[in-house]
């Protein structure tokens, strides 16, 4: 029998999205970075989502998360409304504009985890406040793999504590532009190279629609995203990106110190990750909010992950 | 003994680029896309240029090409100022800035081809008036394959002739941004599929940095680009990718009939094509104008070749 996989905690957001793009709008759908990371990584793995909500967060789909496997008994619900972001993208799907910020409930966020979530074998920490990511990592216990991700916002606005946080995880996953901005950067491979000094041994550069590069201490790969005919909605691409990432190595039982005993299976693992996560993402941008994700079968998955293999092959591939 | 390679013939400019970049700036240096598809085609198989320059090019470089087994019988020197093109770059190195453009000699170029060029068994039409490119075709025989670059100069200022020279080629070479004026299309897979119809049935679409994409028939391909630490000029990357392409389709005598008697083996040709065409690209970019070729030899470019295939492997690779 199959061993369990790992089971992954994820602090972030649960939010409203509203959204602007040039094939249409969408207002007041389900987003945030922690709903889309918990969507796309329970396709492999059990997930506990830590987050907090206002009393107009709607309860269906808690009810919906937890039918999927997904635990969302950290996530409190306050009296208040729930975090509220509007967005818009122009031609250029890979770069969202910021129109406006409801902080809202999110704002008095204090993530407090349970005895059981203190326990988790991965943690990904959602783009947060750094203080909130470093709380958090106070808290469990001993996690084999952390990953992190981040923005512009925190790395303008609170550089000392990214610092922080970069020294304490094994992964991070971040935009090009942010790499960029973090380092100062203007090359993926430099800026990778530079915040592996900063502390994760392996780094994920998102690059959108052109895919992802990974720096795995000497050793680069680099995916392309699955071409899908029409964008209709780039928000939580990296989200879901990031969920079927630590999705993949939890199914696989993959920990940190794979690196150090077997460290050609640890890349090889890590490689599949990264085209997992951008088979993902290349669903989630098909339609607005994570709606493409509640659609989406364990078949249509592994057809699009074989012909992602088939457009990056040398070789003919009959899988 | 190996058979010798098909023989190359490429139509369009040699020039004096003067270009600016974020890194710094080169005057009146060599260039022009026939030039720099030769120097890179050189590689790999036996090139013959047709072109027209001013009695201010210098001797030493046609020499110099001669020396590498470039065929510059069909360069005409006549009384005048060659090409030169004035360009810069910001830090989005994919998308270059024309300055001003002196056609100067190449104003009066009505390329006439000798017996001998007539016989070409492969064809690149490098991006000039596409009147020009439909006159190279109606001089040579039989080509055994034909690819094409353009621009958005020719597609918006030329469209009819575009269309026309799209119906005769095999190949079309083309930029992302370019392929997008030419079909309307927001997409590269769309835009490569609607070219498709126009005539061609491979359709490469390079992205700067982030590689290129192959269609071949419905078979996709995406190769990124090697990461290169410090892009120093860009100018060039698309026709020396074009070069070492056709050239190693060249070495390879690979002909269009292959598309129908071997499908499989066509298909895996094209790709490997491509990444020559991608490694040769990563080289030209860490020079002004073709500098860095000049230097290469064939160890740096067989040791960087295996490099990019380990970067898209998902399986350890030693080769």
């Amino acid at each position: 029998m199959a061993q369990q996989p790992y089971s992954i905690l994820t602090v972030g957001s649960l939010a409203f999205d509203s959204v602007q793009t040039p094939t249409g709008k969408a207002d007041r759908i389900l987003g945030g970075a922690a709903n889309h990371f918990s969507v796309a990584a329970s396709f492999y793995a059990p997930v506990s989502v830590v987050g907090i909500v206002g009393q107009d967060f709607p309860e269906a789909h808690l009810e919906w998360l937890a039918a999927r496997k997904v635990d969302v008994s950290g996530v409190r619900i306050v009296p208040g409304k729930s975090f509220h972001w509007v967005g818009s993208y122009t031609y250029d799907l890979n770069e969202a504009t910021t129109l406006s910020t409801a902080l809202n409930v999110f704002e008095h966020f204090d993530p407090e985890l349970s005895e059981q979530h203190r326990g988790a074998q991965y943690v990904f920490l959602a783009n947060i406040d750094p203080v909130l990511q470093l709380s958090v990592l106070d808290q469990v216990r001993s996690p084999k793999l952390v990953a992190c991700d981040t923005m512009n916002f925190w790395i303008t606005g609170k550089p000392e504590e990214v610092r922080k946080i970069l020294k304490r995880i094994d992964i991070l996953s971040i935009n090009e532009g942010e790499a960029f901005l973090l380092t100062g950067e203007k090359n993926s491979l430099s800026a990778a190279e530079m915040i592996q000094k900063m502390g994760p041994s392996v780094v994920i550069i998102k690059r959108g629609e052109y895919g992802a590069m990974l720096l795995n201490g000497e050793n680069v790969f680099i995916a392309p995203s699955f071409p899908v005919r029409q964008v209709i909605d780039p928000t939580g691409a990296g989200d879901s990106f990031a969920g079927a990432f630590m999705g993949f190595l939890a199914e696989a039982r993959v920990d940190r110190d794979m690196a150090r005993t077997d460290p050609k299976a640890w890349d090889m693992l890590l490689r599949r990750a990264v085209l997992n996560g951008c088979v993902m993402a290349s669903f989630i941008v098909e339609d607005f909010g994570f709606h493409r994700l509640t659609r989406l079968n364990q078949h249509e998955l592994v057809a699009r992950q074989k012909s992602l293999l088939r457009m990056t092959s040398l070789e003919p591939v009959d899988l």
